[in-house]
């Protein structure tokens, strides 16, 4: 702006340097524990792809999951979709998440007051808590959608470790649909709930739109609506470039759904994706 | 205000003219084909009572629903958090609302993409648009939010009849925990997308706190929150009176959750909330 020079721009710079810091590098910086992990996953393993597996049959999911695995960081579900849910369903998915080495998140989008987000995490027929590392929650209901969550967790698992340090949050700050109502206000208040209070350590990212949603580099940046070709869906979905949404948009993982489900080769195709995804964080990180 | 008199403030006189006129005559005003039947049931069977059957056992629900439901005009489930669900116990909790006449409500709070949605109301385990005559719906994704539920419920069901003027959705404009993100903006937009558009007869009211929420009478304003001894829970949920929110906010039927759960004798207490409901709001009415 006017002041650069003499005054410069100091929330402005900080604001984008979080997107220049290698993941490794954020992995110390994270206050979540899975956040860390996450991180050096992404690190390690050198993909910043999210599978959003928006399937209705288990083994579809499954198979999906078993060719796409070794290049996502992350698999998404929407696990209340799933026609033929079943404990054994879960079991086979963290069994391809170990092999694999990628994470699980439930894109629930909680949007409750805090008992009933506790108990919609923790109990019913898919007891999220007990398989999902990440889930999503939306910031509308405040600050008590946190503390509702994590009063799901109890305190210790069976062997005797600290659950919530197991388990994060993804806040969503920012949707992709067209005409939602975030506006700057609402972006404001969720990047103080993702960054400010006693539950910070359950925040692992926040799934928004554009870099300058949030500051801090131990959060990771999530976002929707990823396609190689840009298009908007008939029920208002509006698509980005990997490129773009890396490299303009700040994305630290980015999430394919149809650009991957609705391929012919599914692996193909997820390899592609990594690639061009991978890519352009390098680039982004070296410039 | 200042300009009463020489100036009358017509939009606040329309903002609460609608708590004034009876369920009987707001039937014929409404949009929604459910929208009339719930108004018509709420004037024959002289209740405005909803009950929060926010239990995590099938057989519980079903005990409590057998019990309160000569009281009640809606019994409003959180399906998710149901430990043994299964298409019997819907069965038996239609079986259920046939018999005491009331209408189910699912409070999913969908918050999601147009896609997503559409998935989350008619498939998976639940198959909620199958047997829920009501839903509850964020606003924050947009009007993409209706077109998505919608999307699930497509053309005709078995009978021929039109499946979409048997269902119903409640759009939120106000939340009842502290520290909500939702501002007048916010509920200002909600309120166009329920009143406005080619899906208003999808909308069977607003969930809200308040009178001047909305000033359609053909919509049902829905409020939870309500308890005899006022009081906040430790996760953020505050309570107010039946005759504070029937006379003061403008309730036309008022959510009760743990207030009769948690009563020694839970038809007693449905009973007393359906007294002082129903005699509230024939005061508002009256007066």
């Amino acid at each position: 702006g006017s002041f650069v020079g003499d005054k410069p721009d100091v929330v402005g710079v900080n604001d984008f340097v979080r997107t220049k810091i290698p993941f490794e590098s954020r992995a110390n910086l994270a206050k979540s524990a899975v956040a860390r992990r996450l991180f050096s996953l992404m690190a390690s393993k050198r993909t910043n792809l999210c599978l959003a597996a928006d399937l209705t049959k288990g083994d579809e999911i499954l198979d999906i999951a078993d060719k796409c695995g070794p290049y996502i960081c992350l698999l998404k579900t929407h696990i209340d979709i799933v026609e033929d849910f079943s404990e054994s369903f879960i079991a086979s998915l963290k069994a391809l998440a170990a092999r694999h080495q990628f994470l699980l998140m439930e894109d629930r989008k909680f949007a409750d007051i805090g008992n009933t987000v506790s108990l919609q995490y923790g109990k019913g027929i898919y007891k999220i808590s007990s398989w999902a590392d990440l889930v999503t929650a939306h910031t509308l209901p405040g600050r008590s959608i946190l503390q509702g969550l994590k009063a799901a967790l109890g305190g210790e698992d069976a062997a005797g470790g600290d659950v919530a340090a197991e388990r994060g949050v993804f806040l969503l700050a920012e949707m992709s649909a067209s005409g939602n109502l975030i506006d700057d206000k609402y972006k404001e208040t969720s990047n103080k709930i993702a960054t400010e209070g006693g539950d910070v350590d359950f925040v692992a990212g926040v799934v928004c739109q554009s870099a300058n949603c949030f500051a801090f580099p131990g959060l990771i940046q999530l976002t929707p609506g990823v396609k190689i070709d840009e298009s908007v869906d008939k029920l208002g979905q509006q698509y980005q470039t990997p490129e773009h949404v890396v490299k303009e948009r700040g994305a630290d993982i980015a999430v394919v759904g149809r650009g991957i489900l609705q391929a012919k080769n599914v692996a193909q195709a997820a390899q592609t994706y990594r690639d061009r995804l991978w890519t352009a964080y390098t680039e982004r990180v070296a410039k």
